[in-house]
Parts: structure tokens; sequence; C-alpha cells
């Protein structure tokens, strides 16, 4: 299988290693807009050649764009425009409903598969992508009724090879959810970090002070903005949504403290607990 | 040595069974108010003997106090009363202003050594305990200069053969710290939790869409409430100055996603990735 990888970072790298692992024969074509990740990305065995955009595309099975989701955004009409009528296209991105939108109509958009993987790390780039990434990972499927049968069946054969399980849902609610269960930890850890950043000026303190709690808390804070900015701008409306509730319960917290609450903070914490249940 | 350690849970116990690991010829004499938590730090190894805490009290070298911090306050004026003149007592809470204060004037104040381990998990109890947890980790000193040299000397010693760094500061600069590098971070986290529990109603939308950087953000969110609300309590002042400081930056975060300044909400971030800096 031919497979191009548009956007040579974490995802698109990590995704590269673990279908090449699977199936020895796939010879991977890689499309990165920085030439140094794309060298990288030779050197590490993640892609096999690297080519500009339209001339990859010609010759690609299976296309997978893993780059910021603005660039997706920007880039899926073009790449539905320019590849072979057999071909597939899938992305990786956080964000599902506006993608889906700006292909609704185009003549090909039985050849895309919207696709999310629960997955990533703090870091990015080449240098960060590992073949087990991926290994165990659900995999959401946006839109399956808009994908044809021979697209949803190549992705949803390759997730099986990898060991992600699989789940359907309508890019609306993708969104959503994933503006609570992800976007929103972002925010509240780079919200965090600033915060600490801005009366520590000595680091010291942070490097001494700081316990493991505050480091795993604060971990998403080291992300990529070139990744995080996108993704909040689109999907603005969920986003700001689930920040509101979470400044309301930080100042209802918050108020428990000021008006010596005890007993009512002890209830909110305990509720917190909650999260216990399901993530063990 | 004969060690009393007033509260056998987490740090407590952890702390007992890492000197008994070092001095074999250790003798814990353990105290708690729950007896289930006695029997089981019995059968852990954790104490040779559960006694009632004046009988433990009045044969003992070195008594530590692990329990919450309202109990601790509560307890230091009594347990210095009771000591043997030889005796050294140190605490292991997460808060120090107003313990130095309640004992400033206590004639036995140069027994008391005013410390804080920067160790925990999000688990409590003595099952929690093991003996590797201080390992490594900074033990904050406050106030030395009011601990007698014989008492401030053997828990120094101590420390270094459990391998803990020291760090001297005032009582009042430590608990202005704490609230920034620690206890913001355990309220950031129990508000996600009830953020996401709040509106997440069907779990398994939590448990198969939050990847790994909910979990680590989220993580503090099981902690234990009877051991967090006293420290909230006690540390009033600063905690609300850091929650005030982390909604305002929460807010202005939200304000760059409502008006589409995606430059500015890139920018805050590139500066929140500075704490890779401090934390690798």
């Amino acid at each position: 299988m031919k497979l191009c990888v548009i956007g040579l970072g974490l995802l698109g790298g990590s995704f590269a290693l673990a279908v090449k692992a699977i199936h020895k024969n796939t010879f991977v074509l890689g499309v990165d807009a920085n030439p140094a990740h794309g060298q990288r990305a030779l050197e590490r065995g993640i892609a096999d050649e690297v080519l500009p955009l339209p001339e990859a595309l010609k010759q690609s099975d299976l296309v997978v764009l893993a780059t910021p989701v603005d660039v997706i955004y920007t880039l899926l009409p073009e790449v539905l425009d320019l590849i072979p009528d057999q071909a597939t296209v899938v992305d990786l991105g956080s964000t599902k409903d506006l993608l889906c939108q700006v292909v609704a109509q185009h003549p090909k958009r039985g050849q895309f598969v919207a696709a999310h993987p629960i997955a990533g790390t703090e870091y990015s780039g080449p240098d960060a992508a590992f073949a087990s990434l991926l290994e165990h990972k659900t995999m959401i499927i946006c839109e399956r009724e808009k994908s044809g049968p021979a697209s949803l069946a190549l992705v949803e054969e390759l997730c099986r090879d990898l060991q992600m399980p699989l789940r359907y849902m309508g890019a609306k609610e993708h969104d959503l959810h994933l503006a609570y269960v992800s976007h929103l930890s972002h925010i509240s850890s780079f919200a965090l970090g600033l915060t600490v950043l801005d009366k520590e000026q000595d680091e010291k303190n942070i490097f001494d002070m700081a316990g493991s709690g505050f480091s795993s808390t604060v971990r998403l804070a080291k992300s990529s903005p070139a990744m995080w900015g996108p993704i909040f701008a689109q999907n603005k409306k969920n986003v700001s949504e689930a920040l509101e509730s979470y400044i309301r319960q930080l100042q209802e917290f918050k108020a428990t403290i000021d008006k010596d609450q005890q007993q009512e903070a002890k209830e909110l914490m305990a509720k917190a607990n909650e999260i216990r249940r399901i993530l063990g």
C-alpha cells in the first residue's frame, strides 16, 4: 500500500510507524511544510520518500491528514480534488464539525473518513513520534454514513490492525464532548502554568516546592500553541461554554473558602472524587 | 529509637516504613483515631504496636504528626505538653503559619520542628503507604531558628538518611508558595472533575473519549476531602488569592477565544510553555 502522510509530527509520524510495523510492504510518502521535519522523518524511518503534495497524492492509496486542524481544514478540499478515484483520505484532527461541513457537498465526500484518535502527548514533531502511541486508544469516526463503504472499510480494518477500538458519532456531538474531556483540560493547564509562572519569579521555588501533583496538573501546558490555537478556534462555542462552567465551579469553590464553609468544600471534593469510578 | 507516628496514613505510614528500612532498631508506636487503620498498620509492618496517644508519647524519642492539618493544629500543643524532655516532635503538614503561631509561646517550642515533605499521591490510608515515597523529595523546614539545636539536628540527620534534600524558609513564605505550586493545582483538578461529571451524565463518554491528558489533569480530583478541606481553610488568604489569579487567567484565555484572537491565544500558550524550562 502507498500511504501518504501529510504532517510528519507526533500523530502522523506515530501512525506511519505503527502501520509500517504491521504491514511490512507499506511505502510511506511524506509531506511536510517544514523541510527539517521531512528530513527527520526520513532519518527515523517514518517516511520512505518526501515529496511535494500533488506528486505524493497522485500515487497514494490512503492519505492521512495529520497537520494542525486549520491546515486540515484548508487542505482537505484540495486533497479530495487531487486524489485518484480509488483512494481514501482520513484525517486525525481534534475538531470535526467545521471540517465535515466544508466537504459536505464535495463530489468525492465518500472517499473521506472523518476520524480522531484519542491519543497524544504534550510533545510534538517527528522526534516525538513512536509506534505504540495509538495502540489500544479509541478511534472516533464521525459521520460514518457520509463515507463510502470501501473507504470506511479500509479505515476500520486498519484501526483493528492497530488495536484501536472504534466508536461512531456525529461531528457536532464529537466536538461538544471533546470540549469537556480534552480541550478544557488543556486550557486549565495553560492557565495554571501562566498563574504560577506569573507569581513565582524565582524558578527555584517552583522546582523545589512543586511536587508530582503540580507536574501532573500542569503537564499539558507544554503543548504546542500551533496545534491547540486552531482547535480552540474551530470549537469556539463548545470550548467557551465548557470554560464558563469551569470558571463557575472555581468561583463556587472559592466562595466556600472565603466564607469558611468547610463542610460545603468537602462535599464538592467528595463529588469530584467520583471521577475515580470512571478513571480507576 | 522509639518513633511515635500519629496518623498511620499515606505520609505517616511511608515515613515509618522508610525509617524502619534504614534504622533496623526503630520501634514504631502507632496512634490513629481509626482502629481499622491501626490494625492495617500492624499487619503491614508500619507500626510495631498501636497505643492510645498519652501512652505512646511518654516512651517516644521522636514523635511524627501526620494527620490532616486541623488535627495537627489541635494536637501539637497537647503533644508538647506530654512528651519527655529529651523528645522531638516533627509534623508533616502542608500548612505552617497557623501551626507555628499556636505553639510560638509554648515552653517546649524548641522541641518542635515544623516540616513539610513535598511528596504525596492522590491516595490515602495505610494501604497507600510505601517506603520510597519520600526518597529524593524536598523536605521544607520552617522557622528553623525556633527549634532547639538537638531537635533540629535529629530531624536534619533523619532527612539526610532518607535522601531528602533540605530547604529552609519562614512559615508565611512557605504557605504563600504552596498555595500556588500545590494547593491551587488540587482545586483546579477538583473543579475540572466537577465540570466534566456535571456535563457528561453518560460515563461511557468520559471513559472512551478522555485521553491521558485529561487523566493527568484531573488526577488530583481523587484526593481526600478530609485532608484537603483543612489545608484550604488554614491557608485561606493565599489560596483565595491564587484562585483569583487563576480565574483571571482563565477569563483572559476565554476572551481570546470569544473574540477570535488566535494570535493572542497562541502568545498566552507560548508563555505557558515556559514551564518546560523548569519541569523538563
